[in-house]
This record gives C-alpha cells, structure tokens and sequence, in this order.
C-alpha cells in the first residue's frame, strides 16, 4: 500500500465531508468568522536529508516546505507549532537561532511545540495561515478542460542536488544550494488568489505523480510539452555528468516546491512558464520531440521503501 | 540545559508577546474575530510508550494527553492534524482504526496530516480547539494567594502502570490501562472555564514539577498537603509491591494528565480534591506528616537522559 491508497483509504473512512487532499486543509471554526489554512510536514533524518546535516539548514528547510503548502493554498502564514524529537547532542540552541531568524524574515511567530529525545531526528511543524484580503483559497479541485497548466519555477534542480550530496559536493553548489533551501512561493501563491479561477498545488513529490493528484481531484486529464519544462541554467550538462535522464529527474523526482497551476488562456502569471493544458480526457500525457505517451504517476512515495 | 531552560530561552528569543508558556497557545487571527487554542505534543516509542505497543493504544494515547492540553485550556476540541513516522511493517490500518474511533468519541475532526518512514515510531499531534459560549480561557498565570489548589483526579497511578508494563504485566491491570489510556478530563475544563477566576494546567510531567511552572506564572508560591492527595484504591499496596515510595511517585513522576488548578475559597468544583494553598511566598512547600519542606521541582524531563 502506498501513501495514496492510504489516504484515500483514510478520505473514505471519514467520509464526503473530510478536508483532506490539498496541501492545507481549510477549516471554519466554530464561533469564529471567518477560515484558517492548516498544513503538516515533517522532515526526517536520513529521509528527508542526509544525516548530520547542519541543524540550522534542517530549521530552514522545514520552514519553507510547509510555508510551501501555505503558497500553495494561496494563503498568508501565521503561526508555527513544532515538535522536535531529538538526538542526545542536538545543536538546539544552532537549530532555533535559524529557526527563530526564518520565522522573522517569512512573517511567522512561533507559538509553540514540544520538545523530545528520539534516536533520529524528526522535526515536525504546523503552520496556520489566513486567507489575504480579497483574495481566495487555491484548491487542486480546481482546474478546468482549456485551463493553461503553469510551473512557478524550474524543476528537477533539487533532485540533482539530492545526488550532489550524496556524492560529497559542496554546500554552496547552485543544485545543492536549491535542494537545501527550497524558496517558497508565497508570493505567486497570493497573485493567484486574486485571480478568478484556477487550481493550484505545489510540486513536493515530482511533476508527473503531483499532477495525477491535481487531475484526479478536478475529474481532469492533462497533457504537458516536455520541450517546454522550465530548467535551471547548466541542468542538462549536470545530468550528463551524473549520467541521468533529466526529464526523470524533472518529472518523476521531488521536492522542487513550485506551484502547479492551472489559469483560464491569456493570463500571465508573472515568471511562470506555460507547461501544457488540462484536457476533459482523464488521461495524463506528454509530449516530447513530437512523440506523445502517457505520463505514470511515479515519483517519490513516502511510504515505498 | 533541560527542557524548561530551552523554553526559557526561546521565550526570551522570541519576546514578551510570544503565546509559548501553557499548556496551548492561544492565538488571535487577521481578518478572524474571536480566538483558537492550539496544542501539539508527540508520542514516541521507547520515549512514550513501550517498543511494540498496540497501534491502537499509541493512536489513543496521542488523543488522550492532547486532548487533556485543550482541557486544561477550558478548550472544546475541534480538529486534528497527524504526522505519523512509523517504521516498515507498521500496522497503519490498526492505529488509523482506533485513531478515527476515538476522534468520534471526543467530537474530534481529523482534517489532515503527514505519513513517513522512520525508524522509530514517532506521532505528533496538532490539535485546534475553541472556546466554548460564556467560557473564558484557562491559564497558568492566574493562580493568586489565597486560592485553593485542586487535583481532578488520583496521582501516581499512571507511574505505577508504567513500571508494571516494564515488568511484563497484562494490559488488563487498573494502573496499567490508567497509564495506556488517559482520560481528559474536558468537562472538568469546561466547567473551570464557567467560573470568573483560576488558574489550570494538566498534570503531565508531575504535580511537583507542573506545580513549580503554575507558581512561576503566576508569580506565587503554594503548599500541599500530601496527606490530601488522591490516590487510586489499593495504591499503597502496589507501591508496596514496586518497592516505590507512593509521594515520589504521586509528585515526581508524571503522566497523570489530571487537571491541577486554583480557585478561589469556598468553591466546589465537582469530583475533585482539594490538596493546597496559592500562598504569596515564591515558596512550593508539602506537608506530611505535620512536617513542612521545600518541595523540589522534579519530575519528567524530556531532555533529560
């Protein structure tokens, strides 16, 4: 069983009603007026990154992977509550210093947590998020036959830099850099809530797995140009040096944190790039060097071993 | 440095307006009129729990002691949010089952979450809560000298359980599903919220240690007396067999996840045991015996090894 199946096993259990399935749930809460953005993420020690990783690169990186769903739902951030479970020998005073300072520079207050002993690192954080003025929550539910189907940034750098790492190279390598400390964006995240219509996700697990989700929650099919995939300067010539395909690396890696999105024809969501369209075909396909094939939903599972 | 020093710390990192410091967080949304408490705390195996305990007593016990921080807040609960890092081969089904069980039994929504691999079983928990009609919020800060200290419920048993576990005892023993499978006293919150003053908090590290952070708060000092304390029937005679001495069990042991609260003279709160005074001497003092001492704040710790 994959983390799909089991959520969508979890979805059925709770019935139509549940908020489960976009990157935040949005709750309305009894005696308040009004609606709150909640997201989940955890970042784990040899899971999420290479053990012995610098504590204030950790803090940084789950910050911006959560405010990563809070872009994604169009919200503003909030409040932060972490629970960090931690070695004997943790750097806490290293990891709070940049968590504390993140929090700062994105609008954040840390309002609380829990602090443990575990073996392995595991730092988990919850974030709250309102709805700006005017604006509306983005939804993967969302996307329309016609719809134009965006990417906020350039994909498969992080992936590349996953394998840097492994292979020793420098934190200051560009790809590395990308991987490390993911950029959220919070600020694509609030245009697209003035826009009138359109879904909207961000890419956490890889392109081709991440826009089965999209499609599946919109009772929509999709069709990408691969030729048209937004990529980091210098990215083909690093996947030739570390001998990979880099449209697997574009489409079935993760961890990129652009918003996938889709917008009604003539919009221009500013630095975005025009990937393909959303077809009322529930099929998900793609189109390289003419050719055109479906698109599986592979990618990164956190339940596969 | 332990837990309370690291909050500390943090505390001042962040300020004089940072919620940190009970047992939730109270927050204040933009664009939101009215407040939501917000608590998160971790269950841990070999931390929390026995390596191999039941899914279905973790997922229970993760909604028990969250739910007993909303209840030391005067807090209805609301909505819950999961992050669950199980090992390979984790019965997921099992917890998820006892999990959506007892999310209906206590009006709990589970609204989304996070799944992972770990090595160790590690579950988070976030939970929003909300402040019930006419209630106020319970804080630890509003203990003054003069109120009565009350205990919702017996102490010590929970310890006792625990040590039974490590003696291979069956679950069906009182003090071992007293430990398993806490009850948060949420009605008790509620009514405590009903009343114009006091303070509260949950008894989850021990009533001496919990007691001193209550003191610190508030800015007072109180006394117990031990000879008032509750305990379960027959707990005398199981310390007897644990060859423990039940005072160190009852104040320096914890996960009782009982409410320890003030109130001003005369009131009755229901089921509940007077034990002390708030006195205005930043003194914390017992009494056993007729003989008066400085009651150290020890208890759990979860940085401490």
């Amino acid at each position: 069983m994959n983390e799909d199946d089991l959520i969508r096993r979890l979805r059925e259990r709770l019935g139509p009603s549940s908020p489960i399935g976009d990157d935040a749930a949005i709750l309305s809460l009894p005696g308040l007026a009004g609606e709150i953005a909640v997201t989940v993420d955890s970042q784990i020690s040899g899971v999420h990154f290479v053990p012995g990783l610098d504590p204030a690169h950790v803090a940084r990186r789950l910050l911006a992977v959560n405010l990563s769903d809070l872009a994604a739902m169009g919200a503003d951030p909030g409040h932060a509550f972490l629970a960090l479970s931690a070695p004997a020998g943790f750097d806490h005073d290293r990891f709070f210093d940049a968590f504390v300072e993140a929090c700062r520079q994105w609008n954040v207050t840390l309002a609380g947590g829990d602090l443990a002993r575990c073996d392995q690192l595991v730092a988990t954080l919850t974030l709250i998020g309102t709805k700006p003025e005017r604006g509306r929550w983005l939804r993967r539910s969302d996307a329309k036959p016609g719809h134009d189907l965006w990417l906020g940034g350039t994909v498969g750098e992080s992936a590349a830099g996953r394998m840097l790492i492994a292979r020793g190279a420098p934190e200051d390598h560009p790809a590395v850099r990308r991987h490390l400390l993911p950029e959220p964006q919070l600020e694509l995240g609030r245009w697209l809530g003035q826009q009138r219509e359109g879904a909207a996700m961000d890419v956490s697990d890889g392109v081709a797995i991440d826009l089965h989700r999209l499609c599946r929650e919109s009772g929509t099919g999709a069709v990408i140009d691969a030729d048209a995939l937004p990529f980091a300067g210098g990215f083909f010539d690093l996947c030739k040096d570390l001998s990979v395909d880099p449209y697997e690396l574009a489409l079935a890696s993760g961890e990129d944190y652009v918003l996938l999105f889709t917008l009604p024809p003539g919009a221009q969501p500013p630095g975005c790039r025009k990937i393909g369209t959303i077809q009322r075909e529930k099929k998900i396909e793609w189109i390289r060097e003419g050719r055109r094939r479906l698109l599986p939903a592979s990618g990164w599972d956190h339940l596969k071993t």
